[in-house]
């Protein structure tokens, strides 16, 4: 039997774990440094917190765990009728009554309503958990990923879209990624744009067509509003909209507000921009490598957004978004807790380490833990090595000794082949002089010396 | 409709994911001095990876994964049979062909051998991930779990045995556990136990009946032997073997080297017993509050254990072992990888946390990590706090305000409920003033101070 593992899933080496780890605490600092508490939710989730919540292509993706002891024989009539009911695509808890989380946001939802009593509001919460889909697997896309939200409910200030802002410019240039566009809109800019175009009905067709911009460019879209039964007049509306693009954000918003003045929720969400873009100016500082950019084109596909949007792409790698998010009025609702208002982003750690990969961005010291290798052929070497590693453990170093001894160059390839930076040699001569002959493993130069030379000299690396 | 999370599942709260965090974070730091490098295997495993891997009952125990878009018409036919198999009891890859890791140990051996050709060997990991059982949830017993386990391959070297009881010494320690009791033994022992009292073929009888020593006492042991078919000379030789516990660990060796003296394999067990405390003792310093001690009565349950043995418990609190471990020598050999001998050990992390909430081990700033609240009911002073908040996260403070305002009662109350050290009061007096009425919210005192002072003050905390 050759062992192999699910479609879609990823074994993570010794370096995966640390590159993603490195990743994940960069993004948690940050994080904490504005206040966000950590929540940890089940993998598993009763079947009915997830069901419709995802739309029908969601309901479809979601893996369903199972019930146990379908064979034992009270069970079986029921586990019959279950299963025909789930034939024909309807759930049933005698067959499956748990499922694995799809994202972070439904199980927080059900967190907050559930500890409604206990938590302090407003509440942030950061999250970084894997996931699960039933997607066809393919390059970038896989059946378990992680992803890591920062949320905040019971808040409606705008503070907190700006402060969302600035954890984004934080964390990314804590990674290092250059080129870091932030793109805002509001959806209720978006309604305003409906509400001008005579009817708020239209503004899920004018979202659909216009979240497809990037990819089937002006004509497409103008095809796609036509055919969704917009007039002529209604699409020039639209294009005089997604003609303001250029200058300055402060620009675009004057321009705006000239042509949505008739909307009072238009009017609203340039105000909110505004101000979400004046608090963020005071609360941290735009580098050259991240701008917040105002982009009336931007949509985002998820339907509970009601307020500030939000996108994150970089320009120094062809890529889709790295991350997203935005306000929502009514998350909770859907557990039963109205009126909580919340605003949330995401990161897409899968997309920003193949960013970071392609650009060379992790640090070096990733490769290994392990500082020092011992390697002897002289078996009388042993004890004092033993007290060379206390040593060396005692001072935080991380070290170890090859244990089977064997030849010397089966030994040094092995310190070769899992990257530890030095060596130290301890022959017969060294272990009568009480020294070590220090190799570093990446100049070739070697050294001989004591074991508090040692420590002194890698602690300074 | 009430939400809820399934039977035996967690949501951890911000204080469980730090204090989790906290005991993971202190074990990682020293698997990662004894340069134990990090791994992680997908949460699904194919259900032919799994079964038959645990025994009967772990097989019953395993979350089984639907597959999903059984309702899809070409798949009915299949997926009805498939349900009919998995009626009686089979499994069948047309109903489910995955399912959730059961512990981390079998997914570690897979790994292995997929990737043999490019590790480095001996291989060393560590791993930190939650598994899952369909176990009837208890107090104490979840469904969803996290193990934490440090495991060798590839080499034989008893110095790794030594190694890893300082990592459980070391951890413990640095946990601040008291009564930690490491016990040892040897399965070697056991066999030759069993060889001295006539026939390997008795060794599971014996271990069986040994194991449940603690539980159902000597009486109980020995009827328990008797019904199992042994004489009453073996059973008197086996109660000369239980004898073996008082005094020192080379009282204990020598008095058992003289009674196994005709067994081989006993002598061997006594020998590497010997030998490993002997590396330990010259590895790692022996602490008042956690000794190694031989305990030729530990069997552990599991059977694929094939030379030394190791159980941690504390004495500090009434609880069941906190870790355990041990050789194996094939445990690859499941997946075709014959002869790679391995040694590793496991930390309960569950009960790990409820010894350290039962003692009060927590240290005090798990419990926010929020330094700063800044409360005002001024709307003047809001450009003046986002200053003072850019310069706080500026140095590493984690900072936030009470974004929306409202009654001072109140937004103090909030800093209270959540924990926080430190509320900053800026009224119209102290914007004036360019200064901040910090409160020490443990002790009440309030001391007005400028920015840097607040600063230097946090951080000498």
């Amino acid at each position: 039997m050759k062992p192999s593992i699910p479609q879609g899933t990823r074994d993570f080496s010794p370096k995966d774990v640390r590159r993603r780890q490195y990743i994940l605490n960069t993004i948690k600092k940050v994080f904490e440094l504005y206040c966000y508490q950590p929540l940890e939710t089940p993998s598993m989730e009763n079947l009915s917190t997830l069901m419709g919540k995802y739309g029908e292509e969601g309901d479809r993706l979601i893996f369903k765990i199972l019930n146990n002891g379908l064979n034992d024989p009270k069970n079986t009539d029921k586990a019959k009728a279950a299963f025909e009911n789930v034939l024909s695509g309807k759930n049933d808890t005698n067959l499956t009554e748990r499922a694995l989380r799809y994202d972070l946001t439904i199980p927080f939802a059900r967190y907050v309503v559930m500890h409604q009593h206990e938590l302090s509001f407003p509440f942030k919460r950061y999250q970084m958990q894997p996931v699960w889909r039933a997607d066809r697997p393919q390059h970038g896309r896989y059946r378990e990923f992680w992803q890591c939200d920062a949320d905040i409910v019971g808040s409606t200030s705008l503070i907190n879209e700006a402060e969302l802002l600035c954890i984004y410019q934080s964390a990314f240039h804590a990674l290092k990624i250059p080129g870091i566009a932030i793109k805002i809109n509001s959806r209720k800019v978006l309604a305003g744009l409906a509400e001008c175009c005579n009817g708020t009905h239209l503004l899920t067709d004018i979202t659909v067509a216009l979240d497809k911009l990037d990819k089937i460019g002006r004509e497409g879209v103008e095809k796609e509003l036509v055919q969704r039964g917009l007039s002529e007049e209604q699409v020039t509306f639209i294009f005089r909209y997604l003609d303001i693009k250029e200058g300055s954000n402060d620009e675009k918003l004057t321009r705006m507000s000239e042509l949505l003045k008739e909307s009072s929720v238009g009017r609203d969400g340039i105000e909110e921009l505004r101000n979400t873009l004046t608090y963020h100016a005071a609360l941290c500082n735009e580098t050259p490598e991240s701008k917040v950019i105002i982009d009336f084109t931007l949509a985002r596909g998820l339907n509970y957004y009601t307020g500030i949007i939000v996108e994150v792409s970089t320009n120094a790698v062809k890529m889709g978004s790295i991350g997203g998010g935005g306000r929502y009025d009514d998350l909770t609702g859907l557990f039963g807790l109205k009126n909580l208002s919340g605003v949330g982003i995401s990161f897409g750690i899968d997309r920003i380490y193949d960013v970071m990969e392609t650009l060379q961005l992790f640090p070096e010291t990733l490769e290994s833990s392990t500082k020092l290798l011992f390697v002897s052929i002289e078996p009388r070497a042993e004890n004092i090595i033993f007290s060379y590693l206390k040593e060396l453990r005692a001072a935080g170093i991380a070290a170890e000794l090859y244990a089977d001894g064997g030849k010397f160059d089966k030994q040094m390839k092995y310190a070769d082949k899992r990257n530890i930076p030095f060596v130290g040699i301890v022959g017969s001569s060294e272990l009568e002089e009480n020294i070590i002959n220090l190799k570093n493993m990446k100049s070739g130069e070697q050294v001989k010396m004591n074991i508090t030379g040692v420590i002194d000299m890698i602690k300074t690396q």
